[in-house]
C-alpha cells in the first residue's frame, strides 16, 4: 500500500481515498465472486516510455471504461505517464515497481488487490537491450561478459516471471470478466531475435539468451495455468522493430517500411490480445499474428 | 602464431582431406608447439562425477593416444578423477575450474595453451538441477524464487558460454587435426526439458529456463563460428535420463528401460560427437541421434 499511496500523492488531481472506495463499492456491489468492472483492469509493467507507455495510452483511449495500472521504476520521472494521468485521473493508477526488487512487485500486487481485487490483463512491456557503458549488444563471442548476461536475464526473463507469479491470484480472480474475452491474458513482450530456430545472424548474446529464457519461462507458466484450468492464458509477443529508445541505436539496417511507429505496433498487438482464445495459451506471436518458431 | 592461424584457416577451406593432412603435417612438424597430436586433446568441463567423469574415462580408454584435460571445482575431492589419474598419468591432466569465477576459466585456457597449444574437443558437462536447501526444481510458479533462477542460469548457461569464449582460440588452432573429424567440436550438455516446443509438463522453471538459454547461447556462438569459417562446430546434447547424482531424486517416474547407465549414455553421445559433420553445427541432438525441437 505504501507504494500506491506514495505515487498517488504526486498527483494533485488524485481522488481522495473515500471517493475511490465509493467508486469501488459501486462496481463491487454484491460479493467478491462478482469481480467485474466494465472495461476491465489492465496492468502494464514497464510503462514509463516506449511500447509500454503506448499500451497504457491506447488501453485508456480505446476503452472508455477500462482501468489501467501502470508501473515503472521511477514514477516521478515518468513524464508521459504523468501527462496521461492529468487526462485519465480516475482510470489510471501509477505504481512504483522495480523488476529487480521483488518486494516492489509484491507491494504492487497488494495495492491492486486493495483497489480492484482482480486483473484482466497483464502486459510485461519492460526490456533492456543496451545501457551506455553497462550493457552493449555483443557483436562477437569474445566480447561476451558475464555481467551483461546476468543483467539481461534478470531484467528480461526473471523480472517478468516474478510479476506473473505475484499477479497470478489477481488474474485468476479476474479472468475475462468485464472484457470481451473468456480469459485473463498475460502478454509478455519477447522478440524475434529470442527465437533459437530463427537465429541466423548470431550476436546479441545477452539479449537473445534472455528472451529465449523468457519464452521458456512463459511457456512453462502457461502449461501450469492450462493444467489447472485457470481462466488465464499466457502469450509472447514480437512487436516488430519499433521506433523507440530501445531500438534507436540499431535502426540503421532496418529495411524501409519495417521500422514501425509504436502506435502501429501496439495497435496490432492489442488486436492479438483482444482476440486471443484459450487454445492460444503458450504461443509466440509476431505483430501480424503469425506464430514464431521457438 | 597469428601467421600460423591464418594459414590454418586457409587450409581448412581446401577440400581434399588427405592433401590437407599432408600439408598440415609438413607445416606442424616444424612448429614449436606442434599443433597435432595423434588422438587429439579433449577438454571435459565438469568432470568430477556423473556424465562428465564418464566422458573422461571413455575418452581415455577408447583412444589410447588421446589426451584429456578434466576440470572441476575441487580437484582434491574428485576421487574418480584421481583414480583415473593413477592409470592414465601422462594422458590426463586435472585443472581447477569454477564456472562462477571467470578467472579460473582463463587460467585453465592458459594452462592448456602452455601444455598443448590447441584443443580438438570441448565437452561442457557441468550442470545443476537441485542443491539441498538451495535449489529445488519448482513444482509450481508460486514456488519460483529469483535466487534459484539466477543460480541455475549462472551455472547452466553463462558458465559453459564463458568456457567456450576462452577456449575458442585453442579450438580454432586444433580443428580436427589428430582426430578423424574435420573440425573441433564443442558439445554442451543440454536436456530435453530445455526444449520450449517440447514443454508439455511445465514446472522446473529454473532448470528449463537455463537450458533454453544455453541452447540459444550455443546456437548464437555456432552462427559466428560458421560465418567465420572456423574449423569448430557447436552441438547440444540430451543424454537421456541417466542414473547420476543429478537425476537420482527425480527417477521415480522414469519409464522402465528409460533410465540409462552413464556408460550407455556417454557411449551414445561420443558416437554422435565422433561422427559429427560441419552441417551439424548449431544442432540439438538426443542420445539416439534424433534432433530435438527448440
Amino acid at each position: 500500500m505504501r507504494h500506491f499511496l506514495e505515487c498517488h500523492r504526486l498527483f494533485v488531481a488524485t481522488p481522495p481515498a473515500a471517493a475511490l472506495r465509493s467508486i469501488r463499492r459501486a462496481y463491487f456491489s454484491t460479493s467478491a465472486s462478482s469481480l467485474k468492472l466494465d472495461g476491465g483492469v489492465s496492468l502494464v509493467q514497464g510503462a514509463s516510455r516506449g511500447i509500454g507507455l503506448e499500451f497504457v495510452k491506447q488501453l485508456l483511449e480505446k476503452n472508455d471504461k477500462g482501468h489501467v495500472v501502470a508501473t515503472c521504476r521511477n514514477p516521478d520521472g515518468a513524464t508521459g505517464l504523468l501527462e496521461l494521468k492529468t487526462k485519465f485521473t480516475e482510470r489510471l493508477s501509477i505504481l512504483q515497481l522495480d523488476l529487480t526488487v521483488e518486494t516492489t512487485i509484491e507491494a504492487s500486487a497488494k495495492s491492486i488487490t486493495e483497489r480492484y481485487g482482480f486483473l484482466n490483463l497483464l502486459i510485461n512491456a519492460s526490456g533492456i537491450l543496451s545501457i551506455p557503458n553497462v550493457l552493449q549488444p555483443e557483436t562477437t563471442l569474445s566480447k561476451v561478459e558475464k555481467s551483461s548476461l546476468m543483467l539481461a536475464y534478470e531484467i528480461n526473463a526473471v523480472g517478468p516471471t516474478l510479476v506473473i507469479k505475484h499477479m497470478w491470484p489477481l488474474l485468476k480472480a479476474g479472468g475475462g470478466s468485464g472484457t470481451e474475452r473468456d480469459v485473463a491474458v498475460v502478454a509478455s513482450l519477447s522478440a524475434r531475435v529470442g527465437s533459437i530456430g530463427d537465429n541466423r545472424l548470431g550476436g546479441w548474446h545477452s539479449y537473445r539468451s534472455s528472451k529465449a529464457a523468457l519464452n521458456q519461462l512463459t511457456k512453462t507458466v502457461s502449461v501450469e495455468f492450462g493444467r489447472k484450468k485457470d481462466p488465464v492464458i499466457c502469450i509472447l509477443l514480437h512487436p516488430g522493430t519499433v521506433d523507440t529508445d530501445l531500438s534507436r541505436p540499431f535502426q540503421r539496417n532496418v529495411p524501409e517500411g519495417k521500422l514501425f511507429t509504436k502506435e502501429f505496433s501496439v495497435q496490432k498487438l492489442l488486436n492479438i490480445i483482444n482476440n486471443v482464445k484459450s487454445h492460444d495459451n503458450g504461443k509466440f506471436f509476431a505483430w501480424d499474428g503469425q506464430e514464431i518458431p521457438w
